[in-house]
């Protein structure tokens, strides 16, 4: 088959690898979207510490069953699937308490083990969610995405009603805006740099929206019951945490440096009872994510500007780098 | 001012009374719209045990603020606000931890003290919310039922994506319904007997509608992560409580008779992990309500399908009591 | 090997058996201690549906890694350990929001394959909990019930400082007592037929002690915040019901018959907000057991009262039967 | 009346002042005994800024009901009574949503109007709590700082059998290990500068002690699921903080000078899933904090270390600002 391959750290080419065949309890999927996103830049410059090279990357991505592996039950050649790309251990402390998100031994397809970039991929049956038939290949490559969101939104715990600003809006910060609007935030707003995107934000239900948190704040006198920061950026986080509202919550979506630092105040976390929460990619939330794709909650279509074939693999990666649009994706198929 | 005047049970008359000043603490609002509910109706017959007569019923309203009492700070004539009727004592067990709704010592504005189908009523100023300019009184005086339902809402802590099922298209049946869909549940379905009644349910939100359980619990297979009981009518209780999906909850949100009983299998409640729940009155619930209504995620306008002066008093109870609509209000002013 | 074998339903017998070897992924374990729980009479009397006939019962133990499969990390042959037995599909809906006790395809080793009445068992790898040296086998083989005590803590969510009944001082009843004294449960009551079990209960931690409902809610006024059922009972069950404080929690915890029915009245529920709940067997919670057994927060010695060579197993089950004490133990080793 | 009186900031003196008369929903309570916290020395000091000069602090005392407001039932002369000493405005923002702790317009009893320093002390009768006949004065006059406790663990949200560390074995570091470990904390441990405080905390219930969080996370592989900062120190919370596990919780409850700031590595926040959060004050929690003291999950008498008369209040804070012991209380009458 026709894959992705990154040799070693800072090359990639599209070549031929061999069809994966299923292990007992995999099936291999025929791959038809694959989102690229931040960590897959990562992989490809060597930035990505747990990667073994050679590697084929992509693990945002839907497809068809095309094999069944022996011991596989409730799963059949033709379905279409989102497939959850989180390989967790099952044994460690923290699966034992049902947070394999943070397994002390994480693996993922298309991390660590051969992605989704390529025609073919193999995937435990588990991993496997059913997309109706309404929803179409590209926006269940995007269910791995809103998976994180709707983990983030639960790690939020939003109270019915109350305020939420989202600090970035790039794709990650709009599915969470779309997502904390259907939950029970009666009044989002959104703040980004660049104005074009506010533009969208507001068309997809941002009720507010600014260049700063500053200014936002301004208009919102107290700030914010929840104050989410999706940009990965030290300084948005750092103005993030000041819109956050008297017994409200900051949210740490956005993967910042591991050496950056936020100056967090003890003693308004202490006198105003400030929460700091962090959310960490996908747990157990990839069926409300087909939910939330198929009933509309996100809208899927909007997120994704750009689609190229595997051959143009190169592009789509150079389109992703000059924040050409939202979500780039590829299809193999 | 007139006011409605019960002098003892099965009697009403709109008649005049000494105008209300307000004690320490207190506002007197100008009532501009006040709902009918069947509290009232019981109220009128006699059925609602802690009521003293001769009694000016009325509990759902909105209004002007008026005059304002001693010792009040944060209100002021001209104010447009939702008045909470709940009066919690404040001393018992239930009040110390924090659950007033449940006071032993519960008394509320137009139930157990004169209330607000009158020109004018006095009442604690920590019990208003002031409304935005965009709520019209009509809205506004709706805010009391959109509080009962997003204490509801709050009691089934819902998980984001999942399935719900309200039994009864009522105004709390809506209500209930328009608040689940846009606090994470992505497939909402309603039962009423009423099929017209279902045709408002569709336009408002619903994805799936039928005139009985079986009929719906068929079409979704499994059943639903929460049913909600919005009739008092036992017979559809038990109904409901067969559509609830493994793991899920069913809430008693309907007023049943004290002598019904719902046949619940222990067995089932072990071994699928059914929850049951209820719902009662207001908590803490209006500022969420009136950011409901402000932001549109119900619709007020569709719910108050008549609104009469106060000199009709009595035809609106008629307009009630006959089910011609669904939320009936008067105008005392 | 020697192992209990059930031929069909309503025969047993100690026979020969081959070693079972270790698949990828699985250890097997030398059985040092193995519970009789009443599932375990229900197998045995052909009463537990789900059992495919010939089979080796024995769901609750521990014992000594002895050999290991392929792929397995992190477990050697010497380790001690309790065994969760549970074997949840991973699949089902279910199991994809992490409610594995609720699985679809549920399976469970000693109840749907073989189990613990055995010199050898194999079993997965990630469902293995290292006891600490302090823990010898008795206490281990007592961590599953506990772990489904653990379970059904988890369902109440005990908010600190309440009080809390528990009807049947049984080994769970007593377990779950032990357990709440421990989370937060300042006040905690047992209710039980036979007053030599309520002396064990008041030497455990209970404050008080009564052998009816009726009799310890009049000592109580106005009920317990949580009341769990753990009887199995019917009759118990709904006396226990009526036991629950306004805004208070019901648990089903005993296994009714399925043909049972308890009296809830809908309007209690709605206007005193009454909760029930259901707990079922084990999720995520043998880590914790595990720790309530080695913390000592439950008195593992107290509560076998009966241990029994495999060679005499008709006698352990005969003791059982006769519920001649608390929990009766197999050593196979 | 004899009462503490402080003309302005840096004065004290014990003088007489009138007898304080209940105003409507009011009682006078004759104070046994007072505690004297960290807030009193600020207040002493000038340096807690909404205080108003004169004032006569104290805010945590038990005593005897002597005089009845009108408008009061369920209090009478000669109830035994600890108070809580929080005048929530019942109006703001916070208040309505039951979050009073937080009020935007807060007052309390011995902090903004004058205290318990003092032979009586008028309070509103909704904020008396009964004593139960085994809990003497001096208990009582702890329930509002273990009330804090509670608070602190009702925030913490631990769940069943995890670890959890206090940094700071002062009175409020001993009271919140206490309470974490009869609250489902199966591995409670401790740090503190002062080796005596260690040997305290082990009598207590600590299974583990040091002198720097260093040096305990370095025996408890993996930091603690929860860690509290219990010193106001902020270089001790900076430690603190070091020593959460993957998936836990930090918690400030010491009061740290507004200008210092923790550093918060976002990436480790949104990686291990690090959540922050604080504990202000009392909520709702002088009910179970009753509780916790008469059921000996905290033993007061251990907590008391010194009791002075009222003429002796300058040696009374002497002893309290020399640390000498752990709490340090004034009885009045
Ligand atoms: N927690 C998780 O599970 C998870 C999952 C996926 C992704 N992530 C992380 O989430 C973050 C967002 O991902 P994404 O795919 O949405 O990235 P993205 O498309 O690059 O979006 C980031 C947005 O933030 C804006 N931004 C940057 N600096 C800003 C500032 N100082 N103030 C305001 N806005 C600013 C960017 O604007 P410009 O383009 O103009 O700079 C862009 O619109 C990344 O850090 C990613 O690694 C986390
Ligand atoms: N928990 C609370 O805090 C709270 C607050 C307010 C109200 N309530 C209670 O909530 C319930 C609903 O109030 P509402 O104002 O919405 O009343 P409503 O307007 O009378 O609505 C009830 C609806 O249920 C339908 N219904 C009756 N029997 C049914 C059955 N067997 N199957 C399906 N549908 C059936 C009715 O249809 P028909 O008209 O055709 O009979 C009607 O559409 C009442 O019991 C009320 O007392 C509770
Ligand atoms: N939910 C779960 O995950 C789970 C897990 C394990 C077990 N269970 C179930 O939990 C229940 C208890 O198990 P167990 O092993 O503790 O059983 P057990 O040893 O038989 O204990 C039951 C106790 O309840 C007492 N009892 C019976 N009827 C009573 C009544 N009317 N009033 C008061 N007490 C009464 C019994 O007394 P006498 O002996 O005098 O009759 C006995 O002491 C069983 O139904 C079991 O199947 C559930
Ligand atoms: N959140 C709330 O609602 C609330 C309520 C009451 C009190 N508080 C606050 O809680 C904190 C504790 O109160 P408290 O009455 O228990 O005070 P305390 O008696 O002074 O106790 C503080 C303890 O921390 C120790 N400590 C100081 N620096 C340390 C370090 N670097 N490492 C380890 N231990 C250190 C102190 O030891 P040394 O004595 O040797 O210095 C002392 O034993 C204070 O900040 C207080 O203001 C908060
Ligand atoms: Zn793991
Ligand atoms: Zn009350
Ligand atoms: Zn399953
Ligand atoms: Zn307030």
């Amino acid at each position: 088959m026709r894959a992705v391959i990154l040799d070693r750290p800072g090359t990639q080419r599209v070549g031929d690898r061999p069809d994966p065949t299923p292990a007992a309890g995999e099936v291999v999927v025929r791959v038809h979207a694959c989102g690229i996103c931040g960590t897959d830049l990562h992989i490809l410059d060597g930035e990505f510490p747990p990667t073994p090279y050679p590697i084929t990357p992509g693990h945002e991505f839907a497809g068809e069953v095309v094999e069944v592996g022996t011991g596989v039950s409730g799963l059949s050649t033709g379905d279409r699937v989102a497939v959850d790309p989180s390989l967790f251990c099952g044994r460690c402390w923290q699966c034992q308490r049902q947070r394999g998100n943070l397994c002390e031994d994480w693996n993922a397809v298309g991390d660590t083990v051969d992605g989704a970039f390529a025609e073919y991929v193999a995937v435990p049956a588990g991993n496997c969610y059913r997309l109706p038939d309404s929803v179409d290949y590209s926006a269940g490559a995007l269910v791995e995405p809103v998976a994180c969101a709707v983990h983030g939104l639960r790690r939020l715990d939003l109270e019915l009603g109350s305020s939420l600003l989202v600090v970035g809006a790039g794709t990650m910060g709009l599915l969470l805006m779309q997502l904390a609007h259907g939950a029970g935030a009666y009044e989002v707003a959104m703040v980004d740099q660049d104005p074009s995107r506010l533009t969208l934000a507001a068309e997809l239900g941002a009720a507010a929206t600014a260049t700063s948190v500053e200014e936002i704040v301004d208009q919102h006198r107290g700030g914010f019951d929840y104050v989410v920061e999706a940009t990965g950026v030290p300084a948005a986080g750092q103005a993030a945490l000041g819109g956050v509202a008297t017994g409200g919550t900051f949210m740490v979506f956005g993967v910042a440096p591991q050496d950056a630092r936020l100056q967090v105040s003890p003693f308004e976390v202490y006198n105003r009872e400030i929460t700091v929460v962090g959310s960490m990619a996908v747990l157990a939330s990839f069926a409300p994510a087909v939910n939330a794709v198929a009933s509309g909650v996100v809208d899927a279509a909007r997120m994704v500007t750009h689609v190229e074939p595997l051959d143009r693999f190169a592009d789509a990666i150079q389109l992703t780098r000059q924040r050409a649009g939202l979500k780039v994706q590829v299809r193999p198929s």
